[in-house]
């Protein structure tokens, strides 16, 4: 039997995404979203929500540009401190020890402890309500060479990504891999041939 | 070291979910997405993108409706089915021997095997490219009962969601909780005031 919780925004489970920005006098800046994912495979696209209220918004609207930068389970800590405070107050950057660097491709700092980042130039701002989607064109994916593979394919448990909980506002850690994309679901044509 | 990927839709994690939807002769079909995401809080939004060769687009357009299902990890070989197939040719309930419940509150069928279900009404079909992202409003959040505690909060490990790795192609469960939310950044807080 389910039980109505009522309209409100909550699945399982969301990302945890730390977006830089660049503010008016070209300081970098970061705080952490959970209200963003891939949006389109071509051009290559990803959407971030953000409330007006943020400093990183008029950063992104000044810039229109962004990084996505995907922090590990051992950077749990500054990844809710950067959604706890403001860049208009303090050097993020700076409180954690962390280290900006300058996109060669769009006009956006990344952060070089995360190893996987994401550059992206603002293709269009959708206005939903309290949040505004920006949808920043993917112009490149960067990851640290000891998290790729051989063929360059990226490695789960070197990226160890970790997600966020809208419910219980907990965050936790992403587990074994339990089965293939495009292979699990044949075992259904399988049964269905057998029938 | 970063190696530079180039340009595509990567980013670590993205969600699994099964979007159900009615077809034009009230069939009810269901398909999985993986770029998707919460977009908004107020109203509350779920953003789905999909391909305008699914079956499901011309669906969601007609309806002006859709059901986000989260699928628990011993559903991952249906998730994946429904990937796989197009509900033009079947019917994919059927195949995998899933039931259709008719929401009261939006034109669009829900999984009644999927612990968390959410009912959303169409509020803009957002043109990007290969992809259209349907904004949907959220206008019930459903659990099953023993998936909530006490205060009518999610369990994670009850709700059991999995993740899909763009990259690899592999899904991954969710693991323990690693960290508490507005909560862990305050060691940094408190490093601060003592330096």
């Amino acid at each position: 039997m389910k039980r109505s919780l009522g309209a409100k925004s909550l699945v399982y489970p969301t990302p945890v995404f730390v977006i830089g920005s660049y503010d008016e006098k070209g300081e970098p800046n970061v705080m952490t979203a959970a209200w963003a994912g891939i949006c389109c495979s071509m051009p290559p696209a990803i959407g971030v929500s953000l409330r007006k209220a943020t400093y990183t918004y008029g950063n992104i609207m000044r810039r229109k540009a962004f990084t996505v930068n995907v922090p590990s389970e051992d950077m749990v800590v500054q990844a809710d401190y950067f959604g706890m405070t403001t860049g208009r107050e303090e050097d993020k950057f700076g409180a954690v020890g962390f280290t900006s660097v300058r996109s060669d491709l769009v006009d956006a700092p990344y952060v070089k402890e995360c190893s996987m980042v994401l550059e992206c130039k603002l293709m269009q701002a959708v206005e939903i309500g309290l949040h505004t989607q920006f949808i920043g064109e993917i112009m490149d994916v960067k990851v640290e060479e000891d998290a790729l593979d051989k063929e360059g394919v990226g490695i789960m448990s070197k990226v160890r990504p970790f997600i966020y909980c809208p419910d219980d506002h907990n965050y936790y850690r992403i587990g074994e891999r339990i089965a293939r994309g495009f292979d699990a679901g044949k075992t259904v044509e399988r049964k269905k041939r057998k029938a």
